[in-house]
């Protein structure tokens, strides 16, 4: 089966909106892309890098017409959009999103899209540190894996759009429920992400306390090695996008960071205790797992 | 001024020490490189690799000729070594190691080595998350720091010769206070080792509290992107040498590891609080500094 859509409209066309769009038009999958954005210089630039045919900075007047729409703004503002120009979607009109929280998010778009209009849950995981459409690329999301989340209430053939659209776009793609989305994104992309930037805050911190044994202030982060690069690599990650994140999924994201903060103090323990073999089995344990992630 | 020395013994052929008798003999900075190990198997790799002209399991016997003496083998073994076969070294020689820890460590070898004898400290920050003589490789120090840890008690024209061998490595070398350098690699390198090791094994624990929604077990490791794979690419690192670093840098570790937890719970509030502009706030503080790495 492919997919071929009259208009897709791109709501929030940044690196996932806008490497969404080149990839659409790019494989002729609709006539027409319009994005919706707030900025008039990054929906030029969509344009100017293929990512969209037109735009409009008023959604409901990019509806008109649309049998897809896809949601790529920062996930607190999905309800707020929906509330908006739900109304004026055709019956028929698919309604997807690229969010990484789901859950609640899910249960919420299901029950302000309007009566024939198919809400279906979207989430690729791919992604970069740096955002914006100007690092959009039509190889974004290959090999990639995209999680679509149905519920009960999912239509299977928007469903079935819907997972084609992405396999188009080069993902692997699986079904999951939308809380079990978040529980296990919250494990995989969440707590990684909120370590790497509790990490960079407590460097920030010792630099602060740092003094390289004249009476200059020594930096630090000019003695790192290619390992705090990578491990931090994140952290470099938007603040508006990860704060949203964080508040999308907060009884997950305690609970893991309580794991976490368990194992730093198991650590903490076998350090102060001297306990090398002990030591030695909790690091063997974390190279093991480690390993299976190549 | 170019160093050249009759003859050079690694004790401990492995990822750096085999890589410096890789550099050492390609250059022609010795006309003969002797390998002392424990393992035969390991030690032939090192002959077959081009890395050392000849070993001897016995140090003692290793030892006769040597101008220079590198220490490539876990810190925690640095002291058995000097008491084993320190009196065997001719005076003048130099004795030099590669390890991550100074302070204290460069104290006792000071204490150890025989009138005459001269001890430096270095210390090279690089290394793969892969371990051995296997993966040795002739540009692994190119470009990277070298940090030398002179004391009051260092023979200068030792330190300068070191200074030159790591010079010939490719490295950029600099010279910091053996303490000092304990608290900054503290805080650049085995507190991220230790943060990583720790995300492992929270993920660990959050997996086999996962369950997808089928009676399956489900594999967290799989739903995954780059972020985690970059973050906990160190993980996989030796538990061997680790769990040495970690016990010889206890008290500064022990502050570091206390200075991340304070940055999880203030993570942990603002989630609790729902205060987004909090949130951004960290986020933002954290990718500001990791922007600062590049």
């Amino acid at each position: 089966m492919t997919v071929h859509f009259k208009q897709v409209t791109i709501v929030g066309v940044g690196l996932i909106g806008g490497s969404m769009g080149m990839i659409l038009k790019g494989q002729g999958l609709a006539d027409r892309v319009v994005g919706v954005g707030r900025s008039l210089g990054n929906l030029d630039l969509a344009v100017e890098r293929g990512a969209i045919d037109a735009y409009e900075r008023d959604p409901k007047a990019a509806m008109p017409g649309t049998e897809l729409v896809i949601l790529a703004t920062p996930v607190e503002s999905f309800a707020g959009h929906l509330k908006e120009w739900g109304h004026v979607l055709e019956p028929g009109t698919i309604v997807s999103d690229v969010g990484s929280i789901k859950g609640s998010l899910v249960e919420q778009a299901e029950s302000l899209v309007p009566a024939g209009v198919h809400f279906v849950g979207a989430h690729p995981i791919a992604g970069k540190e740096t955002s914006g459409v100007g690092v959009g690329s039509v190889d974004l999301f290959t090999g990639a894996l995209c999680l679509v989340t149905p519920t009960a209430n999912t239509d299977p053939r928007a469903l079935l759009t819907v997972q084609h659209v992405w396999e188009a776009m080069g993902a692997v793609v699986r079904s999951i429920d939308p809380f079990v989305h978040d529980w296990i994104l919250g494990a995989v992309s969440h707590l990684p992400h909120l370590a790497a930037f509790a990490l960079m805050n407590a460097l920030t911190d010792l630099e602060q306390q740092t003094d390289a044994g004249n009476n200059d202030r020594c930096s630090l982060l000019e003695y790192s090695g290619g390992g705090l690069r990578d491990t931090t690599r994140i952290a470099a990650a938007s603040p508006e996008i990860w704060r949203t994140i964080f508040l999308g999924n907060p009884d997950n994201l305690l609970t893991m960071i309580e794991t976490l903060e368990k194992h730093l103090q198991r650590f903490k323990a076998l350090i102060q205790a001297k306990d090398g073999p002990g030591l030695e089995r909790e690091i063997a344990k974390a190279r093991e797992a480690r390993q299976r992630l190549k």
